[in-house]
């Protein structure tokens, strides 16, 4: 088996290099933000990209311990886990319906670049029963976070095309629903990424660096409050004979 | 199931307060590696902290395609699962020899704190075969990214009786070793966190946030380079019958 | 958080009831193929289905340290985890392009049911570069399993119309293919279990719980001939940057 | 990297032999519990073993959806993944308090096969404090599975030494104890895995395996009964800022 890669090189004396730049280089002299954009995109963010970059990462970096990837983390650490092992249970959490829709969005956004006519297109995928990406959140009416980085977005100046998009997504989508479909952070983050230019195949990937620092701070909390492994109680499981 | 959080408070208008702190003021404000210390810790960090924070996260980002976790994402990702499968199928490729070494290192410098007679604890655990967590390497004899650590560590001032005690057992490790064993980069991430105040309990943690980057440009890595499953040619295999 | 089930009722007594029937009576009186059948179907098999069952069950037991699934439960048992953590990494070694198949050939069958064409439906699928799930093998121009499976599941009397679909499938695949395209075992099993009509999304299911215990063979086997934790040697790597 | 087995060869025709059996003849002849026994053990189990190994896989099949397993698995499953992965998910829900006790209840059990003073062994242990893994159950005063196990044991001849012990640990834990401690499953599975040969780094395998089937039965009803991706409501969470 064989692997080709152009991310690190691990010489014989121990010494590393990734993407052309010595690692011990980059520990001095960069923060772990500019070197995350660094290791995925294989350039330096210039100083709103960073900012940008910052705020995508921190604006998901945790939901709560209702979120289905958060239960999956502290239940497996309440088994007595160890971190690692939790946190992929964690991971696993995530899923079409949660957290990956970066990817799906991007996707959604760059196929469209182009279309003169997103209504119609809309129209069409409502038609075929298609699920808009990015768009419309269980609980919520509006994003703050989508808010807050859209904010930053034109401040910055990164908020190009990929953003006007998928405001004209949102206007063309609450035109024809009967219930609030806000951009939700995944939303945002897919235009953002869009205008800065990742490859989409990197949305769910940013996504979960960003939520990672989340889901172990939920195992640290289920691990120092131990209070035994999760069980449901019997008022919250019904059986049922089929 | 009922869970206590003093991480996250989701409100029913969708904003989020961290560790009593606005989630979209964060978002403005603060970088990604001071929100990871803030929610690990649940205070900011000063200037120094936050040097050192960041080096330590970027120093474990990415060891190459040789290492059990970044194999196993990539074997993963050569199946055709989403991004956050294949992350999951990598950090399971860490475990007690790889990544999570950090915490029982941070246990043992913990433990060892008051210790005035360290040779003889280590000759004791010699005797016992016990292993001293955080030095040594299967490849190097000094470990680079340990040794920029280290110097960060004396020049932001971070470093106080955990790095002393670290340099100490290792001193007294290799009077009695016929191998040299360096402190590698889980013992100077170990020694680091002591004297910055963590718990020892995120150690693995800690490593793991930073890792994670390097995982997914792995995994981004093989899905663009796609060159079809993953498979051990019959020069690798060797079979014979029990 | 409430689930409904019809699978297990545990009783407070500690008893248990599992789709209408005593645990301890199953104990006592079914085999484990008998009781797998039973869980995920609701019934349990005639001779002939339990039978075929066990064949399926048993002809994907193993495949080798080769195979994604097994290198990666290997390599996370190297790292000194657990059995339950390799066992769930080389689960993730499974996805679109390896296990999984069964399920997609099952729903490929079902949706060709009373497909009075299926040559030109091969065709479109074809020109839109589809891929037909259950045929082709990596390695081998006939796959034994496929051949043992289909044998007797003429003899027992469960081959019927999907086993039938399945061969003129292959059939037609081949008069347009270069290659040589076999039903494979993932294909094999599939029309089988249409053929005794369980559900599609079992598909997989079925598959894993007869790979499982190899999986856990090759767990032990790493565990107990403990070479250290795997890397890749420096031939196997090779670094270019971009 | 490379890896010596003997478990199974996979000839270059497709052919393939396990354990020195070829595997066409398994399918033909076996049953699925036979080669199971076979593919861990390298032998086929005689009548007895095989009635027992029967046993043993269906008294723990399932428990419920209430227990951490379940849950996981079915929470990964309702944020839309693939079987396999809510599968994974689902074993990363099992852990030194959940399943595995099988494992460290065969090496309690092996490591005092000569002992005769359990009684005072078992007081050391209460005073370090030391759990002794097999008994008490956290729902439970009487684990109706491990009677039933016990109950064949007896029939089948195959309780020895190790059932005996396992029996004459009970008692001396409930003369000293507060609360009742039975044997449960994980204990029963124990003994009688010991009385038949099995070594302990095989106990959480054999129980995995037979788990596995009911973890499918969960993830199938999840997706078959889909009510959305699962949240904690807003009762089932409490916030309190540290």
């Amino acid at each position: 088996m064989k692997f080709k890669t152009s991310i690190t090189d691990v010489k014989k004396d121990g010494s590393e290099v990734m993407r052309g730049e010595k690692l011990t280089d980059l520990i001095k002299e960069k923060t772990f933000a500019e070197v995350i954009y660094f290791i995925l995109k294989g350039q330096m963010p210039d100083e709103s990209q960073l900012t940008m970059f910052n705020a995508i990462l921190t604006s998901v970096i945790d939901h709560g311990p209702a979120t289905a990837s958060a239960m999956n983390a502290r239940i497996s650490a309440s088994a007595k886990n160890d971190m690692h092992v939790a946190l992929a249970a964690g991971i696993l959490g995530f899923g079409p319906r949660h957290g990956v829709a970066v990817e799906s969005a991007m996707q959604f956004l760059m196929k469209n670049k182009e279309n003169k006519n997103v209504s119609q297109t809309l129209q069409e995928m409502k038609e075929r029963k298609e699920y808009v990406p990015g768009y419309g959140h269980k609980v919520f009416d509006t994003d703050p976070r989508a808010t807050a980085l859209f904010a930053l977005a034109k401040e910055t100046g990164i908020a190009g095309d990929y953003c006007a998009l998928a405001e004209a997504v949102r206007s063309a989508l609450n035109e024809s629903s009967s219930k609030s479909l806000p951009i939700n952070v995944d939303g945002a983050i897919a235009a953002i990424l869009c205008d800065i230019g990742f490859d989409a195949a990197l949305g769910s990937g940013i996504f979960l660096i960003g939520r990672v620092p989340g889901l172990v701070a939920h195992i640290h909390e289920e691990m120092t409050n131990d209070t035994g492994i999760r069980r449901l109680d019997s008022t919250e499981v019904e059986y049922k004979n089929a």
